[in-house]
């Protein structure tokens, strides 16, 4: 995406930039065209009769050592740290401060890290055995990526809208394949010019490359990608995945026929939803077509 | 408030618990009336004409050490730190993660932090010169505070919603006086029994106790308090505070005609007054009296 539209936004008042690239404060018309993403993602899953969870942006570190996520991307989580000492540790830790010094060596890593992904809190909630036919849930997430950077596509805190199911590898597979064309039909539905693509994750260093050549060889992961912006390259704006047997393995979940569980989850990127609208049609929500208002604000 | 209601939450699902304490997932009836709260709270205050942002639970550690946070309630914040090595260290940090030895010690301090306040993320975006009236904003934030409980109402993760003024100091009282009063009204009418007291922050150490006398004495905070369930004691579900000119210097703000900008802001914390709608109509939202379902999804 060009610095120009990320002007544009920032001109519109529809972001807010701070002393970090990609942290944001959104206004509230980009807000309503986040519920209307939101709304409409949860009506097209009326049919999956899927428990309903809202995550907030922290969770458990336990989560993010067991989710795997550290082996393939390891410069993108964050953990959270806390200051746990005495009053005299306190008057140390202002002085550094008022010094400008490093005052973060004082803290020390809390139990708690930022969400990499919507559905990793989800997991250790299913650990055991799954019902007969699995579980589906709809979850609603936070995400930290730490991956400064200037394009408004790219933030470092955004929110996931998923659909995840747990459960026998063919039904994975089948809600991995019934929502890569829902997604597809959804979002082109709001006017965006979609593709859909065979993608891989962004892993990290030499082994990474790997992993990244088996993801695609194995056809795990596609995209649904669109251009944000007239002079860019397309973006990601919803990912489906088929995790194999990674997160029944990294939490002990189980298949009722005692099988490791496979999953697969759809992940609608919000923000970036919102993003490519406000390319596509126009910075003022309510100018656009009204296709497109009646299916977000119906 | 007991652990017998925590027990209801988590058996009926509004609340899902994790492995640590204070961090729960929200189920869908949760979020509702997070939604009706948040909407009812927007229309009250619609003739404020505020500018309406909403910020991610992550914002420069910039933010954090300018806020006078750090010398107040050192021991609530989290800062978040990352891995920023290479290839080796990456061996070396899944090494520690599988023997089960501390991996965050090859982290290092990123330049973010978790918001402590709703309103914090907004101060730094108002640095220098305000216009002639100061400035009103409605805010929506996500809040972390360290401080484990098993009492749902003592979340380490949640949401405030604010109302911001910054400008002149008389005008800065009657913002907080108004809302105040707006505030009680707004919680009675979805029939819980308020009341309003005047309160003080949980300062840190020996000098946080002058601090909260001091607080007191010049009645800078006030409190609308709710016993969220019947055996429990009365709980702040909304604040109304006078900062004087604390975020007017620690941000560099001022009012139009020079001087250091003084501000005032009421919060309403929306899980709270979850949990206090809950413990008062029961646990089924649907069941509610007409009147509170009417005000919440009018």
């Amino acid at each position: 995406m060009t610095t120009d539209f990320r002007a544009e936004l920032l001109a519109s008042g529809l972001l807010v930039e701070s002393s970090v690239d990609g942290l944001y404060g959104r206004s509230g018309t980009f807000e309503k065209v986040v519920r209307g993403i939101d709304d409409l993602v949860t009506s097209a899953g009326a049919d999956q009769h899927a428990a309903v969870l809202h995550f907030p942006a922290v969770m458990p570190r336990l989560v993010l050592e067991r989710s795997g996520y550290l082996r393939s991307f390891p410069d993108l989580p964050g953990s959270v740290s806390v200051f746990e000492g005495d009053d005299d540790l306190h008057v140390g830790l202002l002085e550094r401060l008022e010094r400008g010094e490093n005052w973060t060596e004082l803290l020390t890593a809390s139990d708690v890290a930022l969400c990499s992904a919507a559905c990793h809190p989800l997991y250790p909630q299913c650990s055991g055995r799954l019902p007969a036919g699995g579980r589906r849930f709809e979850v609603f997430g936070h995400c930290f990526r730490h991956e400064p950077s200037l394009d408004p596509a790219r933030m470092q805190a955004f929110r996931m809208h998923e659909f995840v199911y747990l459960g026998e590898p063919d039904a994975a597979v089948a809600h991995r394949d019934l929502w890569l064309e829902r997604s597809a039909d959804l979002l082109s539905g709001l006017g965006l010019a979609v593709e859909t693509v065979v993608a891989n994750d962004p892993f990290f260093g030499r082994p990474g490359r790997m992993l990244a050549s088996n993801q695609r060889a194995e056809m795990l992961k596609y995209e649904v990608v669109c251009t944000i912006h007239h002079d860019a390259h397309p973006t990601a704006i919803s990912s489906s995945n088929y995790h194999l047997d990674h997160f029944g393995i990294g939490f002990g979940i189980e298949s009722a026929n005692g099988d490791v569980a496979h999953s697969a989850c759809v992940g609608f990127g919000v923000e970036r939803i919102t993003l490519a609208l406000l390319g596509a049609h126009g910075l003022d929500p309510d100018a656009w077509p009204l296709a497109v208002r009646s299916r977000l604000w119906p």
